[in-house]
């Protein structure tokens, strides 16, 4: 009984001891060769300080929406978010962090009407494809360590909103917002907003920071008093702090072959636990491997 | 900007004023007629109260997993979770409660070895199809309220892994667990669990309750300290608790003209804020309505 239970709680997920001939996704990961990683630039890590302790990292995505990932560089440099909170934190939705309605005018360097950089051109990207059916585009797969949905006959790609992805909050449209207000992804992939916002990264480290945040209760998750309000410290781009308090992280490549594996496996759990391999695997759930670096 | 900002953040939602022709989803759930919504037996809700002071309730699944929630109803009637905690929650995946290891035996009426209850015959449901390809299975949909897959060929129908699922800690198979230590999804629905093991029901309301814990820092997510269990202060069936202070749910009938269009306009997003309808959903980011009765 004592083992039982043990084993009951610890087989319910990937990690539980397997005495098995085929590898579990954990195993390729483990196992992967240190060409299988790339480091993250330290320019494209912003690390998010809470003032409670806790520290959010977010890996940004130059390549897919560049003018708001400079203006998020140029927002961190500008000191612009002196004084930010989380102050939106909806179940099953997302955290939100910013001034909020601060209007603090902004950095020199930050372009106030971004454009819609809702898609990218897919040509230039190298995709490895999810080999499962998504129901939100044509097409779906990993380029350069992210998931990314597309059309190959109209030749777009574009992040896509999984567990964890950060994006920038905007009115409505055409407004695309700048950077300055930004929200996590903490439940279920809201792929809905795909294309209609701009993804710029994603939480490498620290989600839970956010994700077990109180939820607000006004509408939309706000919070209702500003007492409530979640004090953010500092937000900095890695390459800004000293070199021995950068933290450093590697993410798995997605165009190598233990990331092909490792992809299979997650489509096809051969771990003891499972008694049914899916035969498939939604985007949102293969998650690319990101770790810290020594 | 004041107005700008706020609307940043406020048109992120769903809920976003429109000033439109097509309705939102939250409209149509809004106008559906009493005709659209099933009450939820009283012997069907499980609820969890903590000792904190928060409240979790379930929504058990009898005619998908008879046996376990017969025994999640013994369990609850013989007093076994007397004790009970939240002992495990992993971020993006499951917060886990129960008794966890403690060797208590199983009140007279538990069947300590139930039937693998990962399936059940297709036939007898009434399917509204999701209308979207599904990674999981030849069939994807909703039935008496539920997200199932399902294969007509084969002739099975599951309960899908989403967000706020309820389902069954067990060892490796064949074991299938009693329904002693219970799980909830927290994060990205965990599809790969789909027909591996026994899934009960899900939250109806205060999944937050679960969902804001802190993480354990254990391997799969398991507190390291006892003293950082949260304590349950009951699990009672909603049916033995007097009549004024029972919590009431009631959900939309998924084979209602209302939900065939909450469907459609969840998959094709026209409220304001949209740009581009995905023309497609998935099958956890559909969210049955669920409500509280007045």
């Amino acid at each position: 009984m004592r083992t039982l239970l043990l084993l009951t709680a610890a087989a319910l997920l990937i990690g539980a001891a397997p005495a098995k001939k085929l590898p579990t996704p954990n195993d390729i990961v483990a196992s992967a060769p240190a060409s299988a990683w790339k480091a993250i630039p330290p320019d494209d890590l912003m690390v998010i300080d809470l003032r409670s302790g806790g520290r959010v990292v977010v890996q940004l995505a130059p390549d897919f929406a560049p003018v708001h990932v400079a203006n998020i560089k140029a927002l961190a440099r500008g000191r612009h978010w002196d004084g930010a909170t989380v102050y939106r934190v909806q179940d099953n939705y997302v955290a939100q962090w910013g001034l909020n309605d601060s209007g603090k005018p902004w950095p020199k360097d930050v372009v106030a009407k971004p454009p819609a950089e809702y898609t990218r051109p897919l040509n230039g990207l190298r995709i490895t494809p999810l080999g499962s059916p998504d129901p939100y585009a044509p097409g779906a797969g990993f380029a350069d360590g992210w998931p990314v949905a597309y059309s190959t006959k109209a030749g777009w790609a574009n992040l896509a909103h999984c567990y964890a992805s950060v994006g920038v909050g905007r009115d409505l449209s055409p407004d695309t917002g700048t950077g300055g207000e930004l929200y996590a992804v903490i439940g279920h992939g809201p792929r809905q907003l795909d294309r209609n916002i701009a993804l710029v990264g994603r939480v490498v480290d620290g989600i839970d920071r956010f994700s077990t945040l109180p939820r607000g209760t006004e509408a939309l998750g706000f919070y209702k008093d500003k007492a409530q309000y979640v004090p953010i410290a500092s937000i900095r781009i890695a390459s800004d702090m000293q070199a021995g308090e950068r933290p450093s992280y590697e993410y798995m490549d997605t165009a190598s072959a233990s990331f092909a594996r490792y992809l299979e496996l997650r489509a096809n759990r051969h771990d003891d636990f499972y008694i049914r391999p899916a035969g498939g695997v939604d985007l949102c759930n293969v998650q690319v491997p990101v770790r810290k670096r020594p």
